[in-house]
This record gives structure tokens, C-alpha cells and sequence, in this order.
């Protein structure tokens, strides 16, 4: 395809989501009331009917019993362990604790892991799936917008290192995911609104109805309202799946998926990972699309247009939390460098990203160091 | 198939070995002066032309600066990282190191890792790889006769935990292997030999007059004869590379090659990883062929032939160091092990195993634990 938007207009929203990729093929359930199905789920994916949950302190004390009563009174048996809420926590010291306690426990490769959480835990428990006597099967169990948006579709794991976010990890499909949008109760109405930044972004480098969808629902989203956040969120998680059927392993077009993430990966280390990823996102878009006009990528008007839809769903726009010089040299650190180049992708409208000269454009570190605090900062 | 050797006795040795996995394909050489191949094939596994060698010391000050040099005169980048040789560092700590070591040198996802060594450099090396970024390629040089016949074929990586060997881990099959007999010569007798034990396997699962031809040729073998030794290593890669090829995850038919290994790993659990592990698998595949007898899975006989292929090649036929109680104990923490099941692949004779029940069996812990004292020590 030439440009990302044509083979995604149509696409419509059913109640499953079946993702079929090389390395395997997964359902994805997103609906109220999804966790219901999880014993059925975790006794196709471990033939012994046991599982190790993981979760985060925080997730585990808001929704464990219930999930782990669903389990028990379908007939499996399960043990649940924990790790402090976090990005800070998502480390290989983690991975190994939470390995060593799997261990202890005695799962065998006929069982499970099933990770209860947002984003972090679920790369945090994937990667241990992962690397578990070299892969046992994951259930993915979001309980962000963010996660059921983004992070549990795609199969990707990982730890983050000093050196950058996800460094350390593994490609490691879920063998499903259940996303059960009851769950967004108990998410602050900022958690809530962090997550739309990715579903924004599929709509931006995709398909623009979708992005103009969740701003004029953004009160209704950001309120948790179910009957307008399942199906949002099932188009979004849907979106993505077509993206990574067509490129499991991010060599090609599953790069779009990178709009706004060069930015957002060095925002988010200059913050030390205390920025909100959806916060970081939502900047990296509006900055990469204003990046793009100038570089003449882009067309005019198309960073404009992402700026009113990013504010419409309360997210922020600027950052002023570094100089342009320390951005790009903390760019020019993300693990999608090729030969230490920086790699950006831009939209060529809103809605499509063009394929000519690749997915992700290089840009030249001088012109990005020169342009770039004051495309982070809104000005002209 | 109904019987592992059926497919298996027409196969013969060409030059190259073109092992074909769901996950990808890649190419096996073995022959004398291989490594002169190496520029070109590290030049397809990295679009940049960056590599970093991974080697443990003992391989780096033996043939560091040759391969170094053979890589720097084809025009490629490459950096030179080691540990300490030895099963005692093929640990999360030995991994994590290496990472951080290979992120300092800001590898980045179009650079590889080449593995330079024995079983446990391209274990650890191959996880390495693994999960750095989610994924390099590796390119697997093994300079051990065990490593040419068995551990760089197959995709296996990880690192040994307390609780056992391989527990931390990723299925990641290399972008090509690349195994020179002449590293050979640099090896003990002993070490040669040792490799051998998996060679024999090889024979003993799948193809009766492989075992016999190993037996027949030990002496040129021991010595190293390179004349002699390429094609009996080739011949048992190739006969790897198809049950590889016909079950990449061990989910059935791969579960063959751990014919002698649950005995093997107990007895390297009750050593504390320094019995070599040709030994440890020469030791298994006697005592595990005794309780095959025993059980009525082997025909009467075999064990006594596998005993005098495993004498003929220098390597151990019994072990006292533990009691058949801790054995069973330590039998049972296999991580093959299905709801704490011991499951042993029984040959039904020499140079076949039997599908019929799976490929490996059920064995009772009641009568695991009865016989396999008298199994180990060789008595009646």
C-alpha cells in the first residue's frame, strides 16, 4: 500500500477481535463484563488448569478476589503475586523476582501466566511468560484504556533499562485478550483520559474518523461511560491488529505505530519515566506532526488539526521540561535507531502516513535539534 | 510417523545443513575453515554491518584475534565482550551484564550478536540476543564438538536457574551456524569426547547405524581427525535439524532428544552443574535404557548396546554420587515435567523410539524412585 489510511476506512467494529500473525493467532475480547470468560480462556491456554496471576499492590487490591474467585470457581488453580504499581518497577529485578517466585511454585510449561493490569504489568508478566522454560502462554488482562487500547494487542513484552524504556524484552503473543471495560470504574478520569492518547494516535496515522470519533465522545470517554468506551476502544484495538497482522515484527509497516513515539520515549527519559506514557504520546504527536510541516512532510494544517483533538480529550500539548539539545541526544538513544540515525514518523496528512522513502523518515540530527524545542513548545 | 527412526535412515550428509522452522530458516555449516564464511554471513544477519562477539575468556584467548580478524578484514564493525568460561556463569547475571554491556556500545536493532564458543556461550549469547531489543539476530559459531552436534541447532537459549538448568530462557533460532572443525583441535580429547554423548543420541532415537558409526570411528574421532570428524558431526546435526524442523517447540516429536536428559539433568542438579553435561548424558541414556528394560517399554538388549557405543566413546556408563530417592526428588523438578509428572523418551530399541502413548512416558514416581538406583550403578 502506498499510504496507511486505504485499507482501514472500512473496517468495523464486531465483538471479537481475531488477530492471526506468524507466530500465532489470538482473540481479543473487549465488552463489560469480559472477565467472565477467563476460565474457559486460561484452560485452553494451560493444559495442567493452572496459572500464576500477576499483577500490580494497586490492581491486585481493587480487583484480585474478584478475578481470582472467577478463576477458582471455574475450576482452575491459581496463585497470585504482586509488584509495587509502576513504571519504576518495570525492571528486570522485577522479572527475576517474579520468575523466581513461578519457580518456587512449581508451574510447569503446562501452565499460565495471567497478567491483571495496565501497560506495565503486562509487559512486565508477559516478558516472564516469555522467558518462563523459554515460553509458557500469556492471557492478557488489561485493566487501563491504555492497555486495552494498545499495550495487550501486539505481543509485545519487556523490561525497561537506564538506558531507555524497553530494551530488555521478547516478542511473546498472548494467547488472548480480555479486556473487560468494567474494570475502568475504578481508573481516575486522568488514567481514563492517558489511554485515548494511543487510540488518537491510530485514528491520526490511519483512519482520521476515528480520532474525530473520540474527541466528540471525549466527556463520555473520560466520564468511563461503557456504552461508548467498549466499542471505541474495540475500534482502536482493532486498528492495531490489522497493523500487526500485516507486520508482526516492526521490520516495515508496523513502524507507523511509532508516530509520536521518538518524541515521547525522549521526553519520557528526560522525565526519568514519571510522565504518564499517554501524556508523553499526546506531546511526541503534536510535536512530530508540527516537526513534519516544517521539514515539509506534512501538510500544513495537519498539526493544528492534531492539537484540537489531543486538547480535546484533556491531554497535553507542549513540554518545556528540557533544552532541544539534551531532546535530541536522548532521541538519538531510542532502540529504533538504525546506525544512530533519528527516525521519525511523520503524517502526510491527518489519517495517512506515506510509504515513499519508508515508514519512518530519517532526519538529519542538526535539522531535528534545530527545530525541535520549538515544535515542543507550540511556538511558530 | 509411528516410530522416530523411520524417516530418518536415508538421510545423508551434505555440505550444508538447511534447517526450516515455522520462525524462520537458516543455514548450517560445518567444515573444516568455516569461519572464513563468516563476513558474508554476518553481513546479511546486520543491514548496519555492526556485530558484537560474545565469547567466554578461555575461547577469546585461544581464537579471539583470528575471528576478530577474519570479521575486520570483511570490512564489518565488530566489538569483543566474555565471561568466565563455565556452567557456573550461564546466569541472569552473566546476561544482564552483556546487555548492558552491548547497550553501552549502542548496538542497535540492525547490528548481531555472534556467538563464539561452546553449549554455554551460545546459550547465554543466544538469549542475549533474545532480548536485546526484543530480538537481534545471532549468529551461532560453536567451537565444541557438543555444540556443533547439538546446541546450536534447535533455537534453544537461556541461562540456568537454582532451581535447575535452562529455567530462564527464549526460543530464538539463529540467523545462521557456522561450525569450524579446525576450533576442534584446540580441545582436549576429553572435551571432544564429550560432545560425542549427544552424537550418540542422535543415533540411539533416530538412526542405529549412526551410534555405530561413532563407535567404530572413536579413536579418529577422540583425536580429532577433521578428516573424519565433519562428516559424522554434520550427520548428526542434519538428523537434529529435522525433528527441529518437524517440531520447533517441543510440543511432541522434539521431546525425542531428551531421550537420557531427565536423568541427565537430575544427576547434573545432585552435582551442582560440574559433572560435564556429556557425561551427564552418557550416564542417562545407560540408566534411562536399563529402566526402559525394566518398565517392558525397551527391548530386552538395548541397554547392554547402548552401553558398549557410550564405553567405545570414552564416556560414563554409571553414576553413585546421590541415592535413587534424591534423584527421583530431583527427577521430579524437571521443567519437562507435566503436573509434576517424571517423563522419560524410552527407546522401544535400538535407534527408535515409539510414538504410541506420546513420545515420552508417564513414569510413576514410585517406580522411578525403585529402580533407578540399580539403573545408575549398572546392577542387575
Amino acid at each position: 500500500m502506498a499510504e496507511s489510511g486505504e485499507a482501514f476506512t472500512e473496517g468495523t467494529s464486531t465483538e471479537q477481535i481475531e488477530v492471526k500473525t506468524r507466530s500465532g493467532s489470538y482473540t481479543v475480547y473487549i465488552e463489560p463484563g469480559a472477565r467472565q470468560r477467563l476460565p474457559g480462556v486460561v484452560e485452553r491456554a494451560a493444559p495442567s488448569g493452572r496459572c500464576v496471576l500477576i499483577s500490580d499492590e494497586t490492581v491486585l487490591g481493587l480487583w484480585g478476589d474478584d478475578v481470582l474467585g472467577i478463576l477458582r470457581r471455574g475450576g482452575l488453580e491459581v496463585a497470585a503475586l504482586s509488584f509495587p504499581a509502576g513504571e519504576v518497577h518495570k525492571t528486570r529485578k522485577t522479572w527475576a523476582r517474579l520468575t523466581d517466585e513461578i519457580l518456587d511454585l512449581g508451574l510447569g510449561r503446562d501452565g499460565c501466566v495471567v497478567a491483571l493490569g495496565g501497560g506495565v504489568v503486562g509487559d512486565v508478566a508477559g516478558f516472564v511468560a516469555a522467558t518462563y522454560m523459554r515460553g509458557v502462554p500469556v492471557v492478557q488482562v488489561p485493566t487501563t484504556t491504555l492497555a486495552m487500547i494498545d499495550a495487550s494487542v501486539g505481543g509485545k513484552t519487556g523490561v525497561d533499562h537506564r538506558s531507555g524504556k524497553n530494551l530488555v524484552g521478547a516478542f511473546h503473543p498472548p494467547a488472548a485478550v480480555v479486556g473487560d471495560t468494567e474494570f475502568l470504574s475504578t481508573l481516575s478520569t486522568d488514567l481514563r483520559g492517558q489511554g485515548f492518547a494511543e487510540a488518537l494516535k491510530h485514528g491520526f496515522i490511519l483512519d482520521l474518523s476515528h480520532a474525530e470519533d473520540l474527541a466528540r465522545s471525549s466527556e463520555a470517554l473520560l466520564d468511563g461511560d461503557p456504552s461508548v468506551t467498549a466499542p471505541v476502544i474495540r475500534r482502536s484495538a482493532s486498528l492495531k491488529a490489522r497493523v500487526v497482522e500485516a507486520d508482526e515484527r516492526e521490520s516495515g509497516f508496523r513502524e507507523v505505530l511509532n508516530f509520536g513515539h521518538t518524541v515521547a520515549h525522549a521526553v519520557e527519559l528526560a522525565e526519568e519515566f514519571r510522565l504518564p506514557h499517554g501524556h508523553a504520546v499526546a506531546i511526541g504527536m503534536v510535536a512530530e506532526a508540527r516537526l513534519g510541516e516544517k521539514l515539509g512532510f506534512t501538510r500544513e494544517g495537519t498539526a493544528a488539526l492534531v492539537e484540537e483533538k489531543v486538547t480535546a480529550l484533556g491531554l497535553p500539548v507542549s513540554y518545556e521540561g528540557c533544552s532541544g539539545e539534551e531532546l535530541t541526544r536522548l532521541a538519538s538513544h531510542d532502540k529504533k535507531n538504525r546506525q544512530g540515525q533519528i527516525r521519525v514518523v511523520f503524517l502526510s496528512e491527518a489519517g495517512k502516513v506515506d510509504a515513499n522513502g519508508g515508514w519512518a523518515k530519517v532526519v538529519d540530527r542538526t535539522d531535528f535539534e534545530a527545530q525541535i524545542e520549538t515544535c515542543l513548545r507550540g511556538g511558530g
